[in-house]
């Protein structure tokens, strides 16, 4: 099965929002056996509206919309589509009785406004798609030789939820045979660079298994990606299995994780799960670290505390930073990321503690101490270990760094102490 | 004069790439009066290049694509093209002059790979576009109707470049007459809902002096984007001038910016203004709200320091709360919250302090203290403030609101304090 993919709206095609529908549709409908061959981006208008999807619909016979099914006078996509299948709007009362008790359980004042009885207003002969995320519903509108346009709304969260729980069942039941699938699978690495990934993976290099293989660098480290394409969906995941499984034989502890899977939610249920608890001395990243933490729901049963230590004096004051350290090395030296982690470690009383400390620019470089590097600082049990790094990109991403080797520090210092 | 947009990629089409570059373009070119009518996305397949431009061109007759400029073999714009004008393919020796010596200057090992003189392959009778920013040239291909195809690469950075640098100059000049155009000012917000701020506008709330206005909640607050059509550059930036005026007269100091503008950047040039200093003490937050403020490059001469005190021990030792405030009022509390802005104060000797607490969810709420409860201290000089607020969202949302409202309550009090 073809499909292609038309998304309305001024905003997007003024540039105002940027679609995210169009990628989230791809994905799903890939991953289940259906290509879309074209996506079309059109704004507010009945005849462009019309235009984009009688041609879409001439060339592949399936389209899905996104977008235009409000209740304002910009919402034209329902009534410039039934005019491309010759069918006349009505009124449904069920929508509309849906509509009226959305509007009294939500305790708003008066009556449900005449603007939204355009929202019941649907083409003869249609199905309707359930939205159980908003007050649009969805539209189904087939002809006799079997070609179809699927209406979705564009708020990301009811489009989403419409194409889950009414679309895709509905597209699935239309396959037929075993459909070819694309599927993708990501394992994530954290402190090796690209070309050193590559050098390791040797022969898992390119195309392992047949499986395409794309090296996506971020500030959370090369992900590699591998992607299966044109198979049924079992031969798919299997080959996606032992692809996996290859390239983690082969690479080992430098992966953390897979998908979205976040380092410090990792590092997190590590501790958590050996009772110890952690603290932290940052400076170059200002907080970023406690941040990234605690944005980890229940971190807090781990992270005891942290200190933000910007200032020099508040290095000494607060993390006990000898004097003597600063002077003789700098705020941005091992010697005084060491001090910093126990420092930490000791205040607060903690199993372990990180410590960052490092030019993150855009300002503030020397020729021995350039824009990028940064020393950290690790407390474990008994012992303190630090290392040092020159890291690139501009002060955020910089930063975004920092953090993540540091997590990464932690992550392989648990491996190797279990 | 009227363009259509055609991106290129499998990338794009499959979902794994959210089209920015679309959105960029079309920003760019409507504040200079030129509208993009449709938007076309096809994949890396030479068939479906060439139809889709060439349905864009029949259309329009001014077609820009992105994508398909590297150097592999997936990358076919050129060629596909070329075709739809009837043009052969040469090799161009200034381009490839170009990529060698770009190729030693990086001190690349070897000579510049057989497949890289891919991108030196231009159609016959076309103008170059200079890529200030990567190795792909762009390419202007025009027929004797003058109807045109510019090409411009799709990594996001050397596109950007390339249509500033070489495409921009290029379409101004065939623009006639006076262009209308579509632009947009946008007015920050922060500590008031939608709904009250529309009737903090009074007459001002829909289409002040014609213009259009849209109302965008985020986490940084509400934004109010101005947005005037069809006039001319000169009618536009006048009118847009003439709603700001009006609308900041009316909301006054609701507003903390315009366009990007940062409220912790703002904070910080007040501060730094005044020689004054600020410390932070944050638990719920657990370091964003340092993380915001040390993401401004020179903050390190406000920002002395903070503490992530998730622990209440942690409140105990490093902020001087009482363990009897914490057992009469709980850790989420205004006169924890209070007494955690006075220790940060004091402790970092800092003429100005900033607290939060507060539960961000999933877990942790009761009837007497629901998810999105957070309190907040704010000591400034002699005085002490608190104040607390219901913020909505999930978790990442709750923190970041968290964040925004103590920055604002400090830029407010600094504003009262002056």
């Amino acid at each position: 099965m073809q499909i292609e993919v038309v998304t309305i709206g001024d905003e997007l095609l003024l540039g105002f929002t940027i679609d995210t529908n169009a990628a989230h549709l791809a994905r799903e409908l890939a991953s289940r056996g259906v290509a879309i061959v074209r996506r079309t981006t059109c704004g507010d208008s009945a005849s462009e509206i019309a235009s984009a999807v009688r041609d879409a619909l001439d060339r592949s016979g399936a389209v899905i919309t996104t977008g235009g099914l409000g209740p304002t006078s910009d919402d034209l996509t329902k009534e410039s589509i039934a005019a491309i299948f010759g069918r006349a709007m009505r009124l449904d009362d069920g929508i509309v009785d849906n509509l009226q008790a959305r509007w009294k359980a939500r305790g708003w004042p008066g009556e449900l406004p005449k603007a939204n009885y355009q929202q019941a207003m649907i083409p003869e002969g249609c199905d309707i798609l359930v939205n159980n995320h908003g007050s649009a519903p969805g539209i189904w509108l087939e002809d006799d030789r079997g070609r179809w346009v699927a209406m979705l709304p564009g708020v990301p969260r009811e489009m989403r939820g419409m194409l889950a729980d009414a679309l895709l069942p509905r597209i699935e039941q239309r396959l037929t045979g075993t459909p070819l699938v694309i599927r993708s699978r990501t394992l994530r690495t954290s402190g090796i660079a690209e070309s050193a990934l590559a050098d390791l993976l040797g022969p898992l290099a390119k195309a392992p298994f047949g499986l395409s293989l794309a090296y996506l660098p971020g500030v959370a480290g090369v992900d590699l990606r591998l992607t299966a394409r044109n198979l049924s969906a079992g031969d798919a995941d299997a080959l996606l299995g032992q692809g996996a499984e290859a390239i983690r034989a082969q690479v080992g502890t430098v992966i953390y994780g897979e998908g979205n899977d976040d380092l410090a939610a990792i590092v997190l249920s590590e501790m958590r799960a050996r009772g110890l608890t952690l603290a932290l001395a940052e400076s170059c990243t200002g907080g970023l670290l406690g941040q990234r933490i605690t944005a980890v729901p229940g971190s807090s049963d781990v992270l005891l505390g942290g200190v933000v230590a910007y200032a020099n004096e508040v290095k000494v004051s607060h993390l006990a930073v000898r004097p003597e350290t600063l002077a003789a090395h700098g705020a941005v030296s091992e010697a005084t990321a060491g001090e910093m982690a126990l420092g930490a470690q000791k205040r607060f009383k903690a199993s372990a503690a990180l410590s960052v400390t490092g030019v993150a620019g855009p300002g503030g470089g020397t020729p021995e101490k350039p824009v990028g590097m940064v020393c950290f600082g690790l407390a474990l049990g008994d012992t303190v270990k630090t290392f040092s790094a020159n890291l690139y990109g501009d002060r955020p991403e910089i930063r975004e760094r920092a953090a993540q080797a540091a997590l990464n520090a932690l992550r392989r210092a648990l491996a190797k102490h279990s």
